[in-house]
């Protein structure tokens, strides 16, 4: 029987282009040969821990349990900012105390984070500006052989974590959200859900208005594929956001408009 | 002896920038946690059928007998086409039913196609925008661990499939062709077969011109290495295709024109 | 017990956007099913032997003895240069022969190369244009099986290999390097070491200028952190070279420089 093992994953904003993730996973396989290694995204944005909790968030629960998901977006490498081990729910998470595992905190129920102070598993000697390589990377891969979580240090309560940016009642029958990312396609992903506003995604919603940018939209379909060509409309995506959407096009493009920017809902 | 599986490959339209090829990713691996995954390209033209469809064309044959290819280009997601299994010589393929994989059909002989119905299989609840990770990502999970093909729906044969562009007679001793693909080095990659103009692929070919854009081209090379510097020429390429390159340097930058431009090639 | 094994990692030119690296892992996967290929980048500078060797030498000393590193920045595809496989100090390395293991050459002692010989191993037919599929897949799908180096070729002592730019001595107290790489952050890497300048990376350096584009910077730090806001300095980075870079921003973007780049350093 193969020896217990759980499988990694990688979420950073290391990119594709350079050695870096490359280097990492020499790491853990120098480690544990038998790693399996998976990428949810190297390509977060850089040094947005929001966006790489949103990556990781979206992702995360997919996998089978026991996988240790690794998030390196790590702005303050170097620095007294804590390298944490997590367990939340069925998965374990390594990460800097920067915030970036907030959205897994708010999602799961038992959660319990530990510092890791045992350097003797870390890459020595450790740079000042890579601990993706030379501390998290060791660290997955003697979690991925199934060490035991309480050799790697003890379990701290005053962990890092921010809130997200809530959409917001802004006056009558107003809300006010924002774009809090743009994919590959062009679709704008708002941070707006049906928990926000319930009418709104009823199967027979109330006339509404969607101000983005310059824009306005009235209209919300259940698909892409439902858009007139040349139409921004607004979709509940995969995320569980509400999304402003064209068929067959960029959102963005048509628009004009970016992450960040403010999303104004009026019901009539 | 370890169980029966099937490899399986992703070619989608999804990027690499998001959750989305991670989320399916983890759907594959909760079913199958001993799959074995390998992207083929998750960069795909965003709704491009026929980039999809040569991306996968140029790579599948080479996988093992067996492999289990899914492609996802999808922009009719969540409407009413179908979702597909379809066996063609050695290999399995999973796809919305949109003529993605024609480029397969025209190619192998033994087509079997499923329209796949059995819901079982599916992650609930459904989206209405991400059935790459809803229903082609679990269905490759259990294909993976070897269910039989029986299992996922009955055999249609009305499947939709498309035609490639294929280049023209358009004169006396004139083709005309397109461009389908510019590559990551800026080569142009025409739709131009030996098939299509036998003479021009000879070892002494006769005297020919091809113009695009601007561009004039008068010299065939069968390396890239050969060109002069600066020079712009044709090679028959690793795809099958005549190509339009520059020796270390970008054609399409030379030259101006990108996919979808039209090739004209005249011979003496 | 599985059968001896070769880890492969692939660093190559080919991007991810077209079937490339799809075909050349089908193909070694056709070879051997069972292999384990982990991609180091695929997003080398397209025709840049230099980012190669760097790319490869920032990576390949993290994994596994007796992994096959397999480097493919191929701009003679097709001629005479020879395709070789060195054996050097604890790995193997697949590569044409133009240099791009010039760094693997410089650190490692025991450095064996032979020259590929073997056709037999070869994809049938062989193009012109992508040795990276029809040579150097299937014989990394052989080697990663465990077939002995010597099947493949007679040893060489001519192999192609290029000095890296190194910083020199311009003046009293003054050197000049160049910018190596910019990464995905905006990091301007030169090829400046401890080795070459050991008084600046000193506790407590002297005081210094350092000249880039129309910037002069006259701070070294120890983390990227601990900059101002805006603040343009240097560091030394995970890769052993001084860097110019900006706390949670793009260097590149302030100073307006980019790969290529004089930098020169005067000491007071």
């Amino acid at each position: 029987m193969a020896p217990f093992q759980r499988m990694v994953t990688l979420t950073t904003d290391f990119g594709i282009t350079e050695h870096y993730i490359g280097a990492m996973k020499g790491v853990i396989y120098n480690v544990n040969p038998a790693a399996q290694i998976v990428d949810i995204s190297n390509s977060v944005h850089s040094y947005d821990l929001l966006d790489g909790a949103l990556t990781l968030a979206q992702a995360y629960s997919y996998y089978p349990p026991n996988t240790l998901h690794v998030i390196v977006v790590d702005p303050g490498v170097g620095t007294a900012r804590r390298p944490i081990l997590a367990t939340c729910g069925k998965y374990l998470f390594l990460a800097p105390d920067n915030g970036v595992l907030s959205l897994v905190y708010e999602r799961e129920e038992a959660v319990s984070v530990r510092h890791i102070t045992s350097q003797h598993y870390f890459l020595q000697p450790i740079s000042n500006t890579f601990h993706g390589r030379d501390i998290f990377a060791p660290v997955a891969g003697w979690l991925s052989k199934g060490v035991d979580t309480e050799k790697f240090g003890e379990v701290i309560t005053d962990f890092v974590r921010f809130t997200a940016p809530k959409p917001k009642l802004a006056g009558d029958n107003l809300f006010k959200g924002i774009v809090i990312k743009v994919d590959k396609f062009g679709n704008l992903i708002t941070n707006i859900t049906p928990h926000d506003m319930p009418q709104l995604f009823t199967p027979d919603p109330p006339a509404f208005k969607i101000f983005v940018g310059k824009a306005e939209i009235t209209k919300m379909r259940a698909t892409y594929a439902e858009g007139a060509p040349g139409e921004v409309f607004a979709v509940l995506g995969s995320m569980g956001f509400l999304e402003i959407v064209t068929n067959r096009g960029s959102a963005q493009s048509s628009i004009g408009v970016g992450k960040g920017s403010e999303v104004g809902i009026k019901l009539e």
